[in-house]
């Protein structure tokens, strides 16, 4: 095997590890927990969740891994601030989409070759990828794998 | 050029991406704000900012780039919680080490050619690297930029 292959490895060992910190830190949350300020008046523990569900359910179109899950949750985790809107997708929904949502992406990273990562991801058009080849789907790989981090830095404040 | 650097160009942009990130959030506190706690009862940013100098300041010998500039910062923000110790280092002295460290690992990173960044990495021994070659300095690079963002999302809390 040639080079590539061991660092497209070491991207997806830190996602995985990031992804496994989450599943335990969020999948072990009760029901009136996941609805706790991660500071006083800030973001509730279950935003933060449907946050990085939506964030990651829209690589799956980035990463040219297939359609969306879950477009609706982008209006209650993405566009709209916690706490502003009367409807938001249950705990048990995000519970579900999340464990989705990344089933189907990790499905996805298999099938992918290692030269697949450096490729155009789906946002950046053609002719954006010619100037600046850095516009591919590992550099999608490696801000998401630090969005999920940034976020979990948070949401460990929220624990008792 | 290979493929290989393509990844390696990737990680140290994410890696610079953060940095950036914490040059702004941090280097514009006054010593007032430093001070502040990032949630009531958490740490100050003044921690925050001196343990993420103390964990780059230890890549040095971990990637053999050099010997640790200022091993002193551990007992006053790795070994102890914030808070704990009546003599830590002060603001300036922190925003000075965080700079020169950072400077230190930029310079390092330069001269290291792409196929250094799989080399053994200084904490794990010939043998724990030969079980598992994942034990590697770019391992280190992305494990360290996501220690960074999950500090930076804490910080952010900070900010007024």
């Amino acid at each position: 095997m040639g080079n590539e292959g061991s660092y497209v490895v070491l991207g997806l060992k830190t996602w995985n590890a990031q992804i496994d910190r989450a599943d335990k830190l969020f999948g072990g949350l009760s029901s009136e927990e996941v609805l706790r300020e991660i500071a006083p008046g800030r973001n509730r523990l279950l935003y933060l969740w449907g946050h990085l569900t939506a964030v990651h359910d829209a690589m799956l179109p980035l990463l040219s891994l297939g359609e969306r899950l879950h477009p609706e949750f982008d209006v209650a985790f993405v566009s709209n601030p916690d706490k502003s809107r009367a409807e938001t997708p249950s705990h048990e929904q995000v519970r579900q989409a999340w464990n989705v949502v990344n089933a189907e992406l990790r499905k996805g990273f298999e099938k992918m070759s290692w030269s697949d990562w450096l490729e155009r991801h789906s946002a950046a058009s053609e002719e954006d990828f010619r100037k600046d080849a850095s516009r591919n789907r590992f550099a999608i790989l490696l801000g998401r794998t630090n969005h999920l981090s940034y976020h979990l830095g948070q949401a460990m404040l929220g624990l008792k």
